[in-house]
């Protein structure tokens, strides 16, 4: 194992204490438990967007804090959930009187805890709804999930959703808003080479020379197959198919409801896309990819939709929701509508992500 | 080899079509002969700065063209200089009537063709300064290059004289303000892996399990020295020491004289960093490194220039200038006054740089 790291233990802790440093004014790091929050929390008059999950996905969640994205972030220990007392206390910190926004990814670990400490968080008096993200095309179901998997989609609600909560969405508004952009993205993946967890020390996986892993999830979770090296360009139609001709699904999701003061089951329907939707296209890195090889595929990609009618309003490119050094890529394609358009336009102001300010 | 590619010839190409594409409209790919200008090229009234090298540095250059950075960039292939008729077509092409400010990094290769460009710029009644960046305190020489190499202080150069162009610096004021860039900055790199060429199909070197290679150039150049694996806080001890303690030097370089219309050696004086300068700190990954380890290494640079007086009042954190898909990290200190404090601070609009716009 070759890592730029003192000790596999206290990876999480340093890398959060440089950032720390390095955004002091901007963002603050709490530990004990761990979380990063604007600095300037509780922001109040607005809904606080809390998010978490494990480490080792950098700059995703704790890059992304800053006014016009989240309020807060958990990270867990890499690739592992953060804990409820983690989540509570952030929620404590950056509620400013009108609710809570929980973004979070649909692994069993991240679901379960977020959810106690939405439950916690009730009893203390401070509304929160947990939204969940699962856009990976790849499985149905996987090691660490039931369902389908959050990957890509979750940087792209937390901008919108974010933005939303700057321009004074409820909470009720803010949770529909970050369902429906759940609804309207799919992601695929897909691996060269694996990553080495520090704590383990040896890669998670092994792929041979000539061998690239399909349908790849975030923290090296088997995808759908096995194949041989492709081209850019190959892989990308794959990709690129896999999300297009998906044929939507519906399903129930447990969420919180606010008047109950219970979890009760809720139907969702995703849609398949349509010709002449308006897509945003992210073609994000896994960590180890050159940003040269993401352009090889977004000149692909965006080529394609093209040539089937899916024009591309918007972009994103780089490493976003990265799997540690991982090689790879992972494209996500969202539907925007004008509402959509006008706040990812929005100013944000993160480590990771910045404009309009 | 494994690479998102579809053919180790054309690279470079498909990822400029990929860039074109994502950023119409900001930014316009010339083919044949290849160079990456502003989409509003030639913006008059301001200098017109201009700068390139070889591929692989990703997002160096071409995703530092942009209002308030690069009015253009000349990619060659993978690590190899771009050639002089691209250099010319480009400061054809942003030449606003103010004059170029071609930013070189000092390789052989770059520094012959880039000075080449400016001739034949020159017979065309077009004024070009051309300044070297030969930051890298690692070696005197190495293989690609007479004197120090040219590495990360090259993006805060391009930034900063971006910003000077805006706000209306003439070609000789801008010529001494990147001047003075390159002397007040200094860099130190090191390799925990090698890349591939893809041209070549394999490592461009080996190092063993437990090895580094620190002073690495940005083509993988031997360093200073090759080394066993030491931990994070070690590394970046090594890195810092070798800036801080660098004693300065003088040198004579070739500098364009516009007056008598030829070459004329200068000589540059830069001196050590003083206990109490004020710093911009720069950790730049490689390419392949994960953004937690970097931060882990910023970390310790921010606690050693605190202890030792010397404040970090700015900071640049993420693959910048990198080496295709490798993995380590390089240190840039960059002693701030005012202007270019400044200058930094002044909005940006680039592809991978954007700050308020």
């Amino acid at each position: 194992m070759k890592k730029l790291i003192n000790n596999p233990e206290s990876v999480v802790s340093e890398s959060l204490q440089g950032m720390a440093s390095a955004y002091a004014g901007r963002i603050y790091c709490h530990f004990d438990p761990t979380f990063v929050c604007r600095a300037d929390s509780p922001v109040t008059g607005k809904v606080a967007v809390v998010s978490g999950g494990g480490s080792g996905h950098e700059p995703m969640h704790a890059g992304f804090v800053g006014l016009g994205m989240l309020d807060a972030a958990c990270p867990g220990q890499v690739f592992t959930s953060p804990t409820p007392d983690q989540i509570l206390e952030a929620i404590r910190t950056v509620h400013g009187g009108k609710g809570i926004l929980n973004i979070v990814k649909n692994y069993s670990g991240d679901v379960m805890n977020f959810e106690i400490a939405a439950e916690l968080a009730h009893a203390e008096g401070i509304p929160v709804a947990n939204i969940l993200i699962d856009d990976d095309t790849a499985v149905k179901d996987s090691l660490y999930t039931q369902g389908r998997r959050g990957v890509g989609t979750t940087v792209l609600a937390e901008k919108i959703c974010g933005a939303a909560a700057e321009k004074g969405y409820d909470l009720d508004r803010l949770a529909a808003l970050c369902r429906q952009v759940n609804l309207s993205g799919r992601s695929m993946g897909l691996a060269l080479t694996s990553c080495t967890v520090p704590a383990k020390g040896t890669p998670t996986f092994q792929l041979g020379e000539r061998e690239m892993e399909v349908g790849i999830g975030i923290h090296g979770e088997p995808g759908r197959e096995r194949m041989r090296l492709l081209t850019a360009d190959q892989i990308t139609e794959m990709l690129v198919r896999s999300i297009l001709d998906d044929p939507g699904y519906s399903r129930r999701v447990r969420e919180w409801d606010r008047a109950e003061g219970d979890w009760s089951e809720v139907e969702l329907i995703s849609p398949p896309f349509e010709k002449g939707d308006r897509l945003l296209a992210f073609v994000n890195g896994m960590g180890g990819t050159p940003l040269g090889e993401l352009f090889i595929v977004y000149r692909k990609l965006a080529e394609i939709c093209n040539r089937e009618g899916f024009p591309i309003i918007r972009n994103l490119i780089g490493p976003y929701i990265t799997s540690l050094e991982m090689q790879g890529v992972s494209i996500t394609l969202l539907r925007l509508d004008e509402e959509l358009i006008e706040l990812w336009d929005a100013p944000v102001n993160t480590p990771a992500l910045r404009w309009g300010i």
